[in-house]
C-alpha cells in the first residue's frame, strides 16, 4: 500500500516557496494528492498544509526541505494522526457524548483518555464508554486549588489537546498557559455576541432571530481566542429562554464536533487571534 | 368575489380572548382562514393576527368586537394594504435596487414615493423607476439642520413607512420620534455582534466564520431596535475586509427586504425592544 | 401545579370551528396557552392542535367538545406524553447513538423498548444504555420469515412508533400495514432527489453541490411517504464518495432526530402523502 | 502599480507537475497569489487555477509552460477580464434584474450586450438599462424558426456565454452545440429533484421541507448539464404553489448571480457533467 503523508509548513512569506517545496517533493518522488496554501497579508506569513503519497524516508524529506527553506520556517511531517485527549465538561451531556460516541466508533481522529467534570452526574454515562472519568468539584476551593487538581489529572494523561466540552468554569491564564493554543471551547453563542454568561438569557432579552455557537480556540481572553466554526439556527418569538438552551444544544455539539475534527486533522494553523483552516 | 379582511388585535391577556373574538367572527358569517396568536408571558400581552373571508360592514365588525373585549384593545381591521413609503440611502445601491425593483413589478406590497440620498450618484439609476429622487447632502450642515431638510421632504410623501436602505448616518431622537416604530433600518452584522461604524472590519479583526446581517425597527438606542430578521453567510481566512463586504451585501438585501415584506404586510408587532412576527 | 392539556383535533372544514371549540374551552375554564390551526385546501380538511392550562376533566372536555362538533371529527386529548419505540437499524451507528442518548438523558420524549438489528456489531453500545438488543440476520431468509421474526419481536414491545435508523432493508406492504403511519425512516437523500439505493454514489455521480437527507412517515410506496423534515449541507468537487456518506450522516442524525421529535410531541398530523406540522 | 495575471491549466495528471509550473513561475520572478489545484480521481486529470502578480510578457510565460508541460495541456493565461453576455428570459423579471443591476453597477464582471425574450413585457425595464432588448415570440412558428431567430442576433453580439435567466424553452442540441459550455441556465428546483416541468407544483404534491434552484452549465441532456451552484430554502405546509413559486424566486436570483460570478471569474471547469470550481 502507498504510504499517505501530512506536510505542514509556515514561514515569512517570500517569492518561490511553492517551486522550492514542491521541487522537493517532486525530487523524493512523491505525489502531491492536495496542497493548500494561504499567505495572510496581515503578517505576511505563508501557510501551506500537504497531502503526500509516496514511499519516502521522512527523515530525509525533512532534510531536504529545511535545506531550501529559510531559517524561521516551522515543518511538520506526519503529525501524529490520532490526538490524545482529555474531555472537561460540567453537568451537560450534548457535547460530551457526541464526542464520546464518535471515540467508540474510531470517528472521533482521537483517543479520548480520559473525563473530568465539576459535577458527578455523567459519570456512569461516561464510564459506558471505557473511559476513565474524575470528579473534580470545585466547591470549597480557591480557583487555584481547584485548577491545581485538574492540572494533575491532566498530567498524567498527557494530552495533545484539552477539549472544553460545555465546562462552565473560567480557567485561568496560568491555566491556559500551560496548554497553549491546545485548548478547544465551544461558546454558547455567536461570538462575538453575548460574550459572558448566560448567552441565551442575554439572546432573549434581546430578541434574536439567530442564535448561534462558536468553537474556539481558548487564550486569555475570555471568549476572545481564535474562532474555530460557528453555526446559527433561526429562533422566533415564541422561543423562550429554555426553548433557546435546547435549541443551542443542537448547534453546539455540531460545531465543537466540526472544529475537534478539523484540528484534529491537521487543517487549522492559528495566527495571532485568528484561525487559517486549510481543508 | 369573496372579501378578504385581515384582522390585527393587541391587548391584555384574559382567559377567554379567542372564544370571545373567533364567535364574533363567526356571528358574522366570516371564515377564519389563518389564524395566529402569541401571549407574551413578561407583558402578559396578546397579539393576534386573523385572515378573513367573506363579506362583511368592517364598522360593524370593529363595533363587535369592541363590545365584546375591554377597552385597552387595540383592533385594526384591513390595514392599508399598500404602504406608501420613502427610501433613505446613501451611496450603496444594492438594497435600494432590490426594493425598486420589486416596487417596479409590484410585488414590494408598497408604494416608493421618493428617494432620499445624500449623496448624487444614484439618482439616474433611481430616475429609470419614474421615482423622485432627493440629493440632501450632509455637508456644512449641523445634524439638524440635514435632518429638518430631510423631515420636510418626508412630510410633503406623508409615508407610512420610511425605510433606511444602508443611510449611513445616525438619525437623532428628535427625528426618530417622528416616525416611532415607522423606521426600518438594514444593520450590516449579525446584531448584537459589531453594533457601530465598521462592522465588516470589526468581523475581519476577529476573525468570525460567519458574517451575517440585521433588519430591525429603528429606536433611540444604536443598533438597539427591536429585530425583524436576521441573516449569516460563511466567511473564512480568505475573505479580506473588501470581500467580506461584498458577500454581506448578498445577506443585506435579502434581510431588509424580508423585513420590509414582513411588514407591509402586517405580520409585525412591536413589544418593547422586541418583534412578534405572526405569519 | 397547574395542569396542562394538549388537544388535537381533525376534522372537514367548516365556518365557527374555531369558535365552538374555543367557546368550550373558555367555559371550562381552560387557558389557551398555544392554538395553531390549518386548513388544508385540497382536502378541504381542518387540523387544530391547542396546548391549553387549567384544571379539568378530560372526559367532560372531550364529550362537550363532541357535543359541538360534527361526527367526523377526530379528537384526542392528552396523547401519551412518552410514546414507547423500538428502534431499528442496520450497522450504522450514528442515527441510533443520537436517539439512544437523547433517551439516556430522559429529553427523547420517548422510551426506547428495545433495539433491533440485522447485523450484531452494534449489541455491545446498545447494552451499555441497558436497552434489549435483538439481533435478527436476514441472511438465509425470505423477506417474509425475516419480517415475521421482527414483527413478533416488536409485537411484544407493543411500540407506539418504530424508527428506522438507517435500517437498510425495504419493509413490505404487510409490514407497513401493521403500523400505518407509525413508523418513521431516515432516507440519506434529499428527497425526493436520489430515490432507491446509494444515494450518495449518485449524488457523487450527478455532481451536486449540496447533499440531504429526508425523514419521513414510511408508507408502501418506496421512499415516496409523508416527508417530516429535510435538511441539506454543501458539498464540493473535493467531495468523493466516501467523503460525501461521511458528511451526509452529520445531518441524517439532525434530521431524524427532528423528525421524531416533532412526532413524539404530537405536533405532526398526515394527509395522504403529505404531513402537516403544527408548532 | 503590480500586475496581476490569472493562469488556469487542465491537463492529464502527472507527478511534478506543480514543481514544474511552480518553477516557471518564479524563474519569472512572479508572485503566487492563490493557488488552487484539483485532481479528478475517475479521470486522472488535473485542474489549477492560479493568482500572479508581477510584471511579465505573457507571451514568454506562456512559451516557457508549454516547453515544461506535456503537449495535451491547455493553458489559458489572462482570460478575458469582461466577459461579453446576452440574457435571454421569458416573462418573469427576477433573475434578469438582479444581472441588470449588477452590470449597471459594474459589479457583474460581464458587459450585457443585449437581452432576448420571447414576451414582450421586459421590454420597459430593460430599456432602462440602455441595453438593447430582442423580442422574439416563439408563436406560430416550429421550434428550428424560433431558434434560428435567436441564433441570428447571438451572433451578432458575439457573446462569451448565453445566460439563461428563466428562459422557459428547451433549446435543441443544435442550438446547445453552438454554444457548447457557454450556456448557464437557471432551474428551479433542487436538482435532480423535479426535473421538468412545472417543478414548483411537483414540489407541492410531494410536500417537501425545502425547495432549491440550481444553476448549471446547459449540455444536451434536459436539466443534466454540470451543476455550478445550488441553494435550498425551507417551506412548510402553509406554503401552496404559488408561494412556492415567489420563495423559490429569492432563491433562484442568488444561485444564478453566484453561478455567473463564479463562471464570468474564471473559476469554474468543466469535467463531463460536472463542475471543478476552484475559488
Amino acid at each position: 500500500m502507498i504510504q499517505k503523508h501530512v506536510l505542514l509548513i509556515t514561514c515569512k512569506d517570500a517569492q518561490g516557496l511553492i517551486a522550492a517545496i514542491s521541487d522537493v517533493i517532486f525530487k523524493m518522488k512523491l505525489n502531491i494528492e492536495i496542497m493548500r496554501e494561504f499567505v495572510e497579508e496581515e503578517t505576511n506569513r505563508f501557510f501551506m498544509r500537504c497531502e503526500l503519497s509516496g514511499d519516502v524516508d521522512t527523515d530525509i524529506l525533512l532534510a531536504n526541505l529545511k535545506a531550501k527553506l529559510s531559517d524561521d520556517c516551522q515543518i511538520v511531517i506526519n503529525p501524529k494522526s490520532k490526538k490524545d485527549i482529555v474531555i472537561l465538561a460540567t453537568k451537560e451531556y450534548h457535547c460530551l457524548s457526541d464526542l464520546l460516541t464518535r471515540f467508540f466508533f474510531e470517528e472521533l481522529g482521537a483517543n479520548v483518555k480520559a473525563v473530568i467534570c465539576n459535577h458527578p452526574n455523567l459519570g456512569e454515562f461516561v464510564g459506558n464508554f471505557k473511559v476513565p472519568f474524575h470528579y473534580v468539584s470545585h466547591e470549597n476551593k480557591t480557583k487555584h486549588e481547584f485548577e491545581v487538581e485538574i492540572l494533575d489529572i491532566l498530567t498524567g494523561y498527557k494530552p495533545d489537546y484539552v477539549v472544553l466540552a460545555k465546562f462552565m468554569r473560567i480557567l485561568s491564564p496560568e491555566f491556559v498557559s500551560r496548554y497553549e493554543n491546545k485548548i478547544i471551547n465551544i461558546h454558547h453563542s455567536f461570538l462575538p455576541a453575548f460574550i459572558g454568561a448566560n448567552p441565551y438569557m442575554q439572546a432573549f432579552h434581546r430578541g434574536v432571530k439567530l442564535i448561534g455557537a462558536t468553537a474556539h480556540i481558548v487564550n486569555n481572553q475570555l471568549d476572545e481566542g481564535p474562532i474555530l466554526t460557528q453555526k446559527v439556527i433561526e429562533v422566533d418569538h415564541n422561543f423562550n429562554a429554555k426553548k433557546l438552551v435546547e435549541t443551542g444544544h443542537e448547534v453546539e455539539k455540531q460545531v465543537l464536533a466540526e472544529a475537534c475534527k478539523l484540528v484534529f486533522e491537521d487543517k487549522v494553523f492559528v495566527s495571532g487571534n485568528k484561525t487559517i483552516i486549510l481543508k
